[in-house]
């Protein structure tokens, strides 16, 4: 785990150095889209390590399909698949998978970031379960694609439900996830190629680094970070503390005002910086 | 979900027909090799749906690293990784993966050997979770690499534990995880490319399917059947029946006195017919 203070200087270096590099190389390759959004305006919702007393054992996927025409943050690192042997041909059928790690609904671990970061098949296990917070701010983001999770959400929803919990992942539930299956929609991306979808305030992922004891943070979007951000200061703050984020999550809907426990079955990738994912919460 | 009817006409079909030519095809680049083993004796053991009251919280990660030096069932299909990004050059980093699906801890699912079986994307969530139940053969394994789980070990376990519950994801331990590094004794193949480690027996997976209410099982070898097999009958039952296996499962000597329920973590993987998973078990 890092301190603030690394957590300052990598942010800094970032933003000076690797980041204008980034986007001069692989963040200019994009399409324009608009799309309408759909508004979710419930704001209760608490969330506590789920008790056999109380749980239904419900099983929410919060996953999306991971294929070759999924929304992608780099508009042309799409996965490709294609059939390897087939039932007919040989007897049994397997697929082989070509794609770069975060694609889909997908883990980002501090190595994603962080030079020395850990890895994501040494990260340890017992951090991939917690209870879920659903904090709600799909009323803002349907009138601005670029709202951001701030402060005084994560205020809102603990004076509503209590302080967050002692290793909770933390999710923002946009309502974006209804854009999946339309990839320009999801993107959003203007006629300048800029992203435009909901993401945490960097006041926002600071506050639950410094402040509150989370595992991890998860959104129903791309980034971690709004759409349109070029610093990644959500990103390096969460993963710089040694946490991790999710992206693409989905049916955030289904959750947001219950109790659940989420488990973040991501393969250990061998020197991953994170990678496809099957998160499933339990009711 | 196929009768058994279904299921012996797959496998005899299979028999007949798709195997002698995936044989021919695959199967045969091998390498020799011979190691040691490591016998586990004990046969306690019970398994229920975990209840909070009861739970110690703990996770244990059944899953190994997913790698380019593992040991596959096929000789040559180690999985690909390179660097896409990297924090130094691009601000991030990022990894391309490239493998076919059957590598590391994995998921068979029906469609790997059923014609028409249901997808990993579109298997349903809640048959991923369950009270985790393990048979421990490592006595009987480690005396014959050929042993096989048989409808009498499961009686066994029966007598000592009680039924096997409903939903349950029954799991082979056969101590041979301890080879897992050294991937030629993993496969531990003969002079003529036959790979010789435990599996279930046919009787067996049948007896599981048809007198049991499982969700899956799952071994700690490559092949849910022995290794030996050129039939791959329990392969053929258990997916005809619309159940699921699990491959190159870990640490399950962690779990197998205790109470366990078990999240089997595999990606949505489009059209997949499995492929590489996190599986955790909570105690």
């Amino acid at each position: 785990m890092c301190s603030p203070e690394v957590a300052k200087v990598v942010r800094e270096r970032v933003q000076k150095e690797g980041l204008s590099n980034l986007t001069r190389r692989n963040f200019l390759r994009l399409g324009g889209a608009a799309a309408a959004s759909t508004a979710f305006a419930s704001f209760v919702g608490s969330a506590a390590l789920v008790k056999a007393q109380e749980a239904s054992g419900e099983i929410v996927d919060l996953s999306h399909v991971f294929g070759s025409s999924i929304p992608t943050y780099l508009v042309n690192e799409k996965p490709h698949r294609e059939d390897f042997v087939t039932v007919e041909n040989d007897g049994f059928y397997i697929q082989r998978w070509n794609f770069t790690e975060h694609a889909g609904t997908h883990v980002d671990i501090p190595a994603h970031f962080i030079s020395g970061g850990e890895t994501v098949d040494n990260y340890p296990a017992d951090l991939l379960v917690g209870p879920a917070v659903v904090i709600d701010i799909s009323a803002k983001a349907a009138e601005n694609a670029d709202a951001a999770l701030d402060v005084a959400d994560i205020e809102a929803w603990e004076s509503a439900n209590g302080k967050i919990p002692t290793g909770a992942v933390v999710f923002l539930y946009s309502g974006w996830d209804v854009r999946w299956d339309d990839p320009e929609a999801f993107r959003n991306a203007d006629a300048n190629g800029v992203q435009h979808y909901p993401g945490f305030s960097p006041d926002a992922a600071a506050f639950l680094v410094e402040q509150r004891d989370i595992r991890g943070i998860g959104v129903d979007t791309l980034s971690l970070d709004i759409g349109a951000s070029t610093t990644f200061d959500v990103h390096v703050t969460v993963l710089a503390a040694g946490k991790y984020g999710i992206e693409g999550v989905a049916n955030l809907a289904a959750i947001k005002d219950r109790q659940a426990t989420v488990f973040v079955g991501v393969p250990r990738w061998e020197n991953g910086s994170g990678g496809p994912a099957r998160v499933l919460a339990v009711i």
